[in-house]
C-alpha cells in the first residue's frame, strides 16, 4: 500500500472537512424544519432566462467558440456588465480592473495564493466566513483578530505578525450582511479599517457576495469606493472586492469576480491561468445576457420575497423567544445570528432541538476559529416558508425556554 | 501607491505568462497559416447536442437543483459515465474514486496543492506539458528529470532531491500522444515507470488528455490499469490518471476528472471544497447527457478528420522538409514535433518564417524547463485544412532549406 500520509505537503494538515457541511448532509431530513442551510432558494432562480440565453448561444453563429477555450481573464461581455455594475456601486474601473473567477470562493482562494506565505498573518473579524478561512489554509498563515470597532494600534497588529515569522498581507472582512451574522459594517468603521490597512501597508480584502440583497436601510459605500475617492482612483488602491453571482442570479454557473487596481489583477490572470486556464465561457456568455436582461427585475423581485422572510422570522423570535435571548436584525442577506444566554451551548441545543423539536441550526460555535462563541447560533430564511418560520421558531423557542427553565 | 510587489507571497516570483499564450496572441493574424495553436477544432465541436442537454435540464423539473450549489466531489450521472468509462481503459473503479475537476489542469493544480511543500521534487519528462509546470510551480517545486528509458537508479533521484531539501513527490508524465511531442510511452516503459516509482515510494501522475484521440496502432493499457493489475486493485496503487472532456468533446465547459484510489480522492475533494466549492451542476449534467449520448459516434467522427489532417502533414513534411530535419509520427493526438539540423534555432526561425512565409509554429525550446530544446519546433494539425496543410509546410520547408543553404 502506499504511504499516502508521507506524501502530502505541510499544507494539508490544515485541511479539514467544513464542519457546516457535514452537518448540512445530516440535516437534510424530510421531518426537519431547517434553518440551517446557507442558500439561496433554488424555486427563485431565473431558469427561463438560463434557458433562453443557453438556446441563443448555442444556436448561433458563435456557438464553437462559447464551446473552445477563452482568455483567462473573462469574457469581455461579462466583464462589462461587471464594470457597469461596480460603477454604479460607486466604483470607477474599466475591464483590466475585473477578473472573472469560478464564484467568489475561487476569488479568496487566488488572493491566498497571491499572498499568503507561511507564517503571515490575515487578520479576519469573528465570527467570519469560515470558507474564507478554509481557502486560505492552503497557505498556511496565521490569523489575527480584526476589530475596527476597537482602538488597537497598527503597531500592535505588525509585532504580533512580526512575532509569528512574517507580516500582516491583508485583512478579510465581509461589509455587507455577513455570514454569519448578517450584520453590516457601518461607515465610520470602513473608515477606519481603510486607515488600519494604511498604517500596515497591506491589502484589505472586500467580500460581498450578498451586496444585491439589501431590503432595506441605507447602502454604505464599498470599502473599494471609499478607497478611490480617498486615494484618487483604483490604480492607487489596496481593497480586492470579491463579488459574486451565486446569491443574485444562481449560484450553479460558479461565477463571480474580483475587482481591484490593475497590477493585481494581472497577476490573479496569471493565476487563473496556471489553475484552471478560464471559466466556462459558455457560462459566461449566458449569465452576461441574463444580467444585462433582468438582473435589476430579478433581484427586486427576490429580494421581496426574502424580506417577507427576514420580517416573518424577526416575528416569530419576537413572540417566541424567552428572555435573555438576543439576535441580530440584519437589513438584508441570508442570516439572522442569534445569542443564547451565556452558558448555555448551541450545540448541545442541536441535538436536543433534532431529538424532540425537529428544528435546525448552525450552532455558532464552528464561526469562531478561537474556540468561542459556544452560546451563539445561525438562523437562515432564504429558504422557508411563513408557515415553517412560525412553526420552527415557535418549536425553538419552546426549547430554549425549558432549558432555561431547567437550569435554573 | 501600495507597494505591491513586497505583499506577494514567495510563490509568486515563479508565476510567469505563459511563453506559448504570449505567443498565440501574437500569431492570430489572418494572413498567417497557423501551425501554433494546440486546441481542438471548435467546427467539430458536437453544439446541437449541448444545445439539445441544457435546453432539456432547464426546461425540466430539476433546472433549480441545476443552477445549485452541487457536491464537490461531483455529480452522481457524470461520475457514473466517468466510471464506465474508465473500467473500459481496464480501470476497476465506482464513483468513490473520482472526482470531477474544471478541466484537467484544475486536477494538476489539485495535485501539485495536496503533494509539494516547496523544496519538494517532481520528476517531469523532458519536453514537457508547460501547463503542469505552472501549475505546480505555485508550490515551489525542484524538477528532476524523468526519463524510464535510461537504467538511472532510484537512489540516485532520490539523493539528488534530499539534497534540494525535499523529497520525491510524484513522477509526472503524458502517456498518451503528448504534448508537445505527440509520443506515447511503449508498455516496458509504464512498467518501469511503476517499478520506479514503487522503489521511491511516490506517487505517479498519469495526464492523459489526448487518450480517446487514437487513430491507428494498437493502445497500450494506462498506467493506472497497468498499476491496478499488479497491486490487485485500485485502492492499492499510487496512480492518479487525469482525464478530460477538453479535446473530445469540448474544452469550453471546463470538465475533467482525477481517477485515483479513494483515500487521495477524499483529500483532493477537501482541497475542491475550499477552492471553488463545486464544478458547475448544469455543465456536468449537460457532459453526462453529451457523453452518454454520442461519446463514441463523435470521437470517431472528430477523430477521423483529424487523421485525416495528420496525414496530410505527415506527406507535407516528407514532400517539402530538406534532408537533416526529422519529425515524429504520432498515432493520435493534434501534435507533430519537429527536430531541426542542430544549430538551427526555431525562435530565430519563427521570426524569419512571420515575416517572408506567413506560417506559424511554436518553437520547442519553451517545452525544456533546462534551455535545451532550441532545434526543435511543434506543430499542431488539429486546426488546418488539407490545402493550409499542404501550403504552409511546403513554405516552411523551402524556408528551413534556405536557411540550411545559408548556414553551409
Amino acid at each position: 500500500m502506499t504511504t499516502w500520509d508521507s506524501l502530502y505537503a505541510n499544507r494539508a494538515s490544515r485541511m479539514r472537512a467544513s464542519e457546516i457541511r457535514e452537518l448540512l448532509k445530516l440535516l437534510d431530513r424530510p421531518d426537519v424544519i431547517s434553518f440551517a442551510g446557507g442558500i439561496p432558494d433554488q424555486a427563485l432562480f431565473p431558469a427561463e432566462a438560463f434557458k433562453e440565453a443557453y438556446e441563443e448561444i448555442l444556436s448561433g453563429p458563435d456557438a464553437g467558440r462559447a464551446l473552445q477555450y477563452g482568455v483567462s481573464e473573462g469574457s469581455v461581455r461579462l466583464r462589462d456588465w461587471i464594470v457597469g455594475h461596480m460603477r454604479a456601486l460607486g466604483i470607477a474601473c474599466g475591464p483590466e480592473n475585473i477578473l472573472v473567477t469560478s464564484g467568489s470562493q475561487q476569488g479568496l482562494d487566488y488572493i491566498g495564493k497571491l499572498f499568503l506565505s507561511a507564517g503571515d498573518t490575515a487578520l479576519v473579524q469573528w465570527p467570519t466566513y469560515l470558507g474564507a478561512l478554509q481557502a486560505f489554509n492552503a497557505y498556511e498563515p496565521e490569523y489575527d483578530r480584526l476589530d475596527p470597532g476597537t482602538n488597537r494600534a497598527a503597531a500592535d497588529y505588525a509585532s504580533k505578525a512580526a512575532a509569528k515569522g512574517g507580516r500582516i498581507k491583508f485583512a478579510y472582512l465581509s461589509p455587507d450582511f455577513a455570514n454569519p451574522t448578517g450584520l453590516s459594517v457601518d461607515l465610520a468603521e470602513r473608515k477606519r479599517l481603510l486607515s488600519l490597512a494604511g498604517d500596515l501597508d497591506c491589502a484589505v480584502i472586500e467580500d460581498s457576495p450578498y451586496e444585491a440583497l439589501r431590503y432595506d436601510g441605507d447602502a454604505v459605500d464599498p470599502l473599494l469606493a471609499l478607497d478611490c475617492a480617498a486615494s484618487g482612483g483604483i490604480e492607487n488602491t489596496r481593497t480586492l472586492y470579491c463579488g459574486s453571482f451565486s446569491k443574485s442570479l444562481s449560484p450553479g454557473l460558479r461565477l463571480g469576480w474580483i475587482c481591484a487596481a490593475s497590477p493585481v489583477i494581472s497577476r490573479l490572470v496569471l493565476i487563473k491561468q496556471a489553475s484552471d486556464l478560464n471559466t466556462p465561457v459558455l457560462n459566461q456568455e449566458a449569465m452576461a445576457r441574463v444580467a444585462e436582461r433582468c438582473f435589476d427585475s430579478h433581484t427586486a423581485r427576490t429580494n421581496a420575497i426574502y424580506k417577507e422572510r427576514r420580517d416573518a422570522m424577526l416575528a416569530a423570535l419576537a413572540a417566541h423567544m424567552p428572555e435573555g435571548v438576543r439576535w441580530t436584525r440584519p437589513e438584508g442577506g441570508m442570516f439572522i445570528w442569534v445569542e443564547l444566554p451565556s452558558g448555555m451551548d448551541a450545540a448541545d441545543l442541536l441535538q436536543k432541538s433534532l431529538a424532540s423539536a425537529g428544528v435546525a441550526f448552525v450552532p455558532g460555535g464552528a464561526f469562531h476559529p478561537d474556540g468561542t462563541g459556544g452560546n451563539t447560533l445561525r438562523l437562515s430564511f432564504s429558504c422557508a416558508d411563513y408557515q415553517k418560520i412560525e412553526e420552527g421558531i415557535s418549536r425553538l423557542g419552546g426549547l430554549i425556554a425549558q432549558t432555561v427553565m431547567s437550569t435554573l
